[in-house]
């Protein structure tokens, strides 16, 4: 019986790990590596630099070696590949289930997946296909077409009699299927219920007949949406005219779920998610400058606006003092906002029936938001600059801006939305670029008009 | 059959719904509400206004009553529970798993508790209080007490003879756990392999005995990390003599890992995560002001550096005008760098051991995107200004606002760590007023240095 696990165990190996590689010591590595899981194994692979990391790829037993590609980003996954010969990787790729391969597939040399069809048999090679000609990232390419069904007309005795002559079953098998001759879902079967009621009970008797089941086009999102909605360990997947194709199990849910917070979260800061920690320096630089340039124009919009009031600023230097004060804080509003309707909008929360209610409910907040924080500024800078038209003028600027931070927050995420990009990566960029150019503009402009005048 | 899920569900029902609605007639409100899920009704609650969100809440069938409660935020939830009897509390907590319930308990009036525990039989009174004993996001708090056991010498037949005398079991049951005289773990056996093997096989020879188990007191993040590297439906729970205590199952950690994310990325906009879209103003503006105060502070503590540059900058208003640009893409930057630390610290692979390693990487991409974009803006500011001079001087603090961005999003994350502060919620603010302070004082102070003598 292993430990129970207590602490940072990831944390922990890795220092182990990396003392045992440092001393030169291969062994204890190779040990220590093995009583990992794959999907460990995976995550310490990409907390390696690039040459540690394969020294203890090379170590990996050669059995787990396809769940461990599965598990890795692409970037690692790639170096890793490249660092096996056609057979190795023929014999990892042959180990995984089909929802498995059709992942690693697409990054596998030519000659490798001719290798792999040939050594499959029909019916496998014919179900990959199947899993490969669905897009990526819907119910179609996730599923796995080995599904265990069984008949209405039967019972308890029967089913459990032809399970054990089927022998072993697809992981996570919580439930069998029950379909028609036209291999057309009716229904389903818990395992659970096979253990516990009497042999003799008939299939159709036991079976759940109102299990929602997932379209085969339904997207990743919404698979986990249902997933974890329903609390389901396994879904059936059907195609337009209810046929039985394939299940999604929630295995595969988990790992999306983590990947779609992975991607917000990584998005937001202009990364995508592909870029790991030791990712050569040419592709980390490539994959940020294009972000950081988005974030030049608009800041070049925002010093445009600033340019405007040149003379302004020549007259009153505590303005260009004062001047980041309101951009920034308008710019975290704007954020707060966007934030809490990036939420409501990926929960489905958000729509038409609903924004303009919280469009007047956020204006509100902001408006007593703005008083409070624009009274404050105004009381430092009555303080500080001694005058008190500037301290009404950048009170009055902070109070303009958190209302177009209100405005912005929630309004651009539905435009964003409705214009297919995801608010989550576009949102921060976009929201800090208005309330930027509002707040510039607010007070350098009513400072032109109330101080100058 | 229902039909299978293809679009966004909720969404779509919201619609439905709130047309229904607002027209008034609730029948078909009552209809749409209960062919949904206990978690979807939870999220139709949270996406409508209070005074809508009552009347759905009154047409909800009582027997789901308790399940949604489970399913919403801290704050729909007092609300719900506001606006239901005594009588009706105790009927919808006594419908909940030990785990659901203990995790709803603490919102529910004290006599509704008093009654619930009355109204419990000894066995699942002592389960909840124990459950209760163990703080909050552990495995303890998270397990249901409530497992199914069986021992080694005895056979598949039996253990089905038994299962079937017991009748329903727990869900997601998925593994029987095989314990000794003093109830301690020693193994688990599938549910897969009672249905596939032969009924004579002995338990001892089907257990699998190397299974990692979970500490009773191991964070609710390290829960959901074990589950997702060892895709496990349900893991035992254990104390330190490795007796068995209870057992977590996969729908709570879906759960788990859905509210880390929203925690994450609702944290690094200064939001809790009990706001919800239709939280009351006075909460929402309490809710914000502080980080908007606390963004403030750091804000001031910039204009602080600007007010020492006064006489530099009305002598040379262009660097007002440009200011922004360099505070606000350096902290672009060091976000960029803050995100992959912070997932690399979440993910376990970022300790002492390759922190140098990564610094080192870090600063090489900070020096390469300072001077490719300090170039870049140099070049502009030259076109706009003519001067050679001022053009080097913000190329200049740029790189240097770079490779500051690089330390800061790098070390701080780490310190904060060490402080045991999430640098998911905290570090944005810091390594942004790194950022701001070292971008003023390094272009104000070589523009003083390098344009005024």
């Amino acid at each position: 019986m292993a430990e129970a696990v207590r602490h940072d165990k990831t944390a922990r190996q890795l220092r182990l790990l990396s003392d045992a590689l440092d001393s030169g010591r291969l062994g204890p590595v190779r040990r220590l590596v093995n009583t990992l899981a794959p999907a460990e194994i995976g995550n310490l692979l990409e907390s390696l630099p690039p040459d540690k990391r394969m020294v203890v790829w090379g170590l990996v037993d050669p059995e787990d070696d396809g769940e461990v590609l599965v598990h890795v980003g692409d970037e690692v996954r790639e170096s890793l590949i490249a660092d096996m010969d056609q057979d190795e990787l023929v014999a990892a790729a042959s180990d995984l289930d089909i929802d498995d391969l059709a992942d690693l597939v697409e990054d596998l040399p030519d000659a490798v997946i001719d290798e792999l069809l040939r050594s499959m048999d029909r019916d496998n090679r014919e179900r990959l296909e199947q899993v490969l000609s669905y897009p990526e990232d819907t119910a179609g390419r996730l599923m796995n077409p080995d599904v265990v069904t069984v008949r209405a007309d039967t019972t308890v005795d029967v089913v459990l009699r032809f399970l054990r002559l089927r022998g072993e079953l697809p992981d996570h098998t919580d439930h069998l299927y029950v379909v028609n001759r036209r291999h057309q879902l009716i229904g389903w079967v818990a395992l659970q219920d096979l253990v516990t009621r009497d042999p003799g009970t008939p299939i159709n008797r036991l079976m759940d007949d109102e299990l929602e089941s997932l379209h085969v086009d339904a997207s990743a999102e919404q698979v986990a949406r249902q997933f974890s909605d329903n609390d389901w360990v396994s879904a059936p997947v059907v195609d337009d005219g209810n046929v039985l194709l394939g299940r999604i199990t929630v295995d595969d849910v988990v790992d999306i779920i983590r990947e779609q917070a992975e991607h917000q979260a990584l998005g937001a800061a202009g990364l995508d998610e592909d870029e790991d920690l030791f990712s050569p320096i040419r592709r980390a630089v490539r994959g940020r400058v294009v972000w950081l340039g988005i974030n030049l124009l608009t800041a070049f919009l925002a010093a445009g606006v600033i340019g405007q009031f040149d003379a302004t600023i020549e007259q009153i230097v505590a303005l260009a003092v004062l001047m980041p004060i309101v951009a920034g804080i308008g710019g975290n509003a704007a954020v707060q906002v966007l934030t809490l309707m990036v939420r409501g909008i990926a929960l489905g929360q958000v729509g038409a029936s609903n924004a303009g209610i919280l469009l007047w409910k956020e204006l509100r907040v902001a408006l007593i938001n703005g008083l409070l924080i624009g009274g404050l500024v105004g009381l430092v800078a009555l303080l500080w600059f001694r005058s008190w038209s500037l301290s009404l003028v950048i009170a009055a600027a902070l109070v303009i801006n958190f209302c177009s931070a209100a405005l912005a927050g929630v309004l651009l995420p539905l435009l964003l939305k409705r214009m297919r990009v995801d608010p989550a990566v576009a949102g921060t960029v976009v929201v800090t670029a208005v309330t930027d150019v509002i707040g510039f503009f607010s007070f350098l402009g009513l400072a032109t008009v109330i101080l100058l005048h």
